[in-house]
């Protein structure tokens, strides 16, 4: 019996669904068996496969048959928005499943080609022969030694596992409550929805390649009140920014504040290596953030949260409230990947690759699109900012690109505020990189023609 | 070279590192290879875990050492409380995990005898050479479908796979928002703190064997303005209770409220079946929950919420924010584990043990605890709640049975507010059934030297 061919039926009976009646019989077992020229054991999986959907439904004994047509009354669920209230700000943008025929040049994740998928099946094969039973909620204590390890400082008691970047997020903007927080401008729009869910008045503080002015910084903390600043200094999202962030450190310090250090690319380094703040403090002012579902796998939901003092525990009873505790086979396997000799092998062949990308598309846009300003040239990270010229209409240029086939991600969703020009965030870690000339040229001429 | 050889070393050098000066050296591969009888290769992989995890430092051509002790001077985090401000309700409980030298019946979780762990590790193998991308936020289409064909009146397109049900519990009360919201008393804890975490200003109903009255939700409806009820009606935790939903649903609809529908316990019918009162809804007023965690494996954090018109938008938006997605290898795994034909004969074996180990705690309990009230027999579950003899000090009878080696959960944390009398919750899920009587005898010498 074999998968593959199971799955063929399963497809096969899928397409004839489509427009078969509703009630009508399916072929025989036998007849199935003979048409694909598999077993009927193959066949009968991929009946049980459908009839677990609920797309035919098997009678004993008479047949197998299109469900007959159940009638689907919406019925008014208008109540519903009296029932709910103001809705809170709308998700989408670059989440969004890219069609094969496209150039997609919009996503935050890299293409599978940049993953060491054979080091994550293999891990997760093992995974699934070990311990499956559940982990404590601060997560499995062996990967919280290892995460406490890589920051060096750190003690793994401080470290909660988390299910991706993203939860820890939201857990330390629930914890720091709806308190006025300091936050880069642009900066990235997940953590921004965060932060505007959990009830904080955002303050935008301007940054750049060399990261946000501190005497703003200052100002901005003695006005508001804040006490916590979000800041990406390692490969920042979209920017690329990297910088250092010791005197913004000081400055949170003076100010009875945290300094919240998103290290999400932490293994997307080019030109440069992250070098975490974390690691020098030990006042227990930073909360730092690090994930592993970027650079191991999308289906390793797994990150960490390292903070010292209550924070730590309020963030903790958070998660624990969110979702009790991660699943330790992810846990497991993300652990036994970073801990093979492989994996450091992977990175270094990693940076060569991201290297290439970059200065690829970083051509490409000299040639193809001398309209546009890249902001800085990334030392690491998987992104290019680009300002296009003062008055394009950024949402026509994205939509003209898309009608090309090109997706680009326009910049608005990155600021938390008014967006300070016409921004577009290009991903040179996106599939194919031999269709980034002609991708560009494509952006180019959307620009042109928009001016 | 052998996982297990490679993980008995590591726990030997372990041991030796509890005793070890800060700076020793560790044993040469050559010492270690001929101590431990293992190849140099299963060694060296053995010292680079220890390494990766920060417990040994390797320096090239010097040899191996224990790190000389870092001073880990906690510093002053009082600031941390100011800028932190008041604190929300503590977490703890359930989620402790026992030590294997007691009796465990106080966890919320089946013991892993009651879970299809063959069908479990074939499932994550498969999923490993599968597709191990990234899945749309609302999770994989074909998980969807098999929960919308559960239901039998859902969509496909109503479904948002969660990790893990309590997840789907935080982002439905954060949906609702902060108002009145309707629980009954007592109810799961999860539930209470996440509705709390999220705002809500709890109402509690008193509920029984079955359900809550049906005039007292009215009344509190019309009173408070709550425009939603949590409620269990299948096998509840604690009480165990199951009823039938029809009328308080049509007193939801009739004030224009949502019903929360929880049927964490769908496969865990003894007497009776699970009969979700969501599949008789087509007005949209349900908002129903379902997890697979419990009933599957603890490695597989994946539930279902299932929700039509506005409601399910404003969840999944909220999901999204939280995780983004949830690991397509877990959900893989899941629809696999549940389109098995042994996840039915599963489902039937463990009706049969959940039975033969409730009446085996039952019988128990008439025998060596006849002070206590079992409040009902429940037809499903994995609890019994339990009522002590008026006046009895629940902590000091759960300290006293812990002093003698059991665990029990004090009833105080089920209920939203002042507990309604001295109860205990009692799982007969957990590990080995033979201690049963011989715990619960502890228990009911407990409560009769608390009298």
């Amino acid at each position: 019996m074999s998968d593959d061919s199971s799955a063929r039926i399963v497809r096969a009976i899928k397409d004839w669904l489509a427009t078969a009646a509703p009630g009508a019989r399916l072929p025989t077992t036998r007849e199935l068996t003979a048409r694909h020229g598999a077993s009927p054991v193959t066949v009968q999986k991929a009946l049980r496969a459908l009839t677990g959907q609920g797309l035919i439904e098997a009678r004993p004994g008479v047949g197998t048959f299109v469900p007959a047509s159940r009638v689907n009354r919406p019925g008014d669920r208008g109540w519903q928005i009296a029932a709910l209230g103001p809705m809170d700000s709308p998700v989408d943008g670059t989440l969004r499943m890219a069609p094969n025929d496209v150039v997609a040049l919009h996503s935050g994740y890299p293409d599978r080609t940049l993953l060491p998928e054979r080091l994550v099946r293999a891990a997760l094969t093992r995974a699934a022969r070990g311990d499956i039973s559940r982990t404590p909620p601060a997560g499995h204590p062996e990967l919280q030694a290892w995460f406490a390890a890589q920051l060096g400082t750190a003690a793994a008691a401080d470290v909660v596992i988390t299910p991706g970047s993203q939860s820890g997020l939201t857990s330390i903007f629930r914890a720091l409550k709806s308190r006025p927080l300091l936050i880069e401008s642009p900066t990235y729009w997940g953590a921004i929805l965060a932060a505007r869910r959990a009830g904080a008045e955002l303050v935008p503080i301007a940054t750049g390649p060399n990261g946000p002015d501190p005497d703003q910084v200052a100002r901005a903390f003695a006005e508001t009140g804040a006490r916590a600043f979000y800041v990406q200094p390692h490969f920042a999202n979209p920017t690329g920014a990297h910088w250092d962030a010791g005197r913004i450190l000081e400055i949170a310090q003076a100010h009875g504040a945290f300094l919240i250090e998103d290290d999400w690319a932490h293994d997307f380094g080019i030109d440069a290596d992250a070098n975490p703040i974390a690691a020098r403090d030990d006042t227990g002012h930073v909360i730092y953030l690090r994930s592993l579902t970027k650079s191991v796998s999308p289906a390793l939901r797994v990150g960490a949260v390292i903070a010292r003092g209550p924070v730590r525990d309020r963030i903790l009873a958070d998660r624990t409230v969110e979702t009790l505790y991660v699943s330790g086979v992810l846990q497991s396997a993300a652990l036994d990947v970073v801990t093979q000799p492989g994996w450091q092998a992977h990175l270094r062949s990693l940076r060569r690759e991201l290297r290439a990308r970059r200065d690829l598309m970083l051509d490409s846009l000299r040639t193809h699109a001398p309209d546009v300003e890249v902001t800085a040239v990334p030392a690491g990270g998987l992104h290019l900012w680009l300002r296009l010229p003062d008055g394009t209409d950024v949402e026509r240029v994205v939509r003209a690109c898309e009608d090309e086939g090109v997706l680009v991600a326009g910049g608005t969703m990155w600021f938390p505020s008014e967006p300070s020009g016409p921004y577009v965030r290009l991903t040179y870690s996106g599939p194919d990189p031999s269709a980034f000339p002609g991708a560009v040229r494509t952006l180019g001429k959307a620009i042109s023609q928009r001016i």
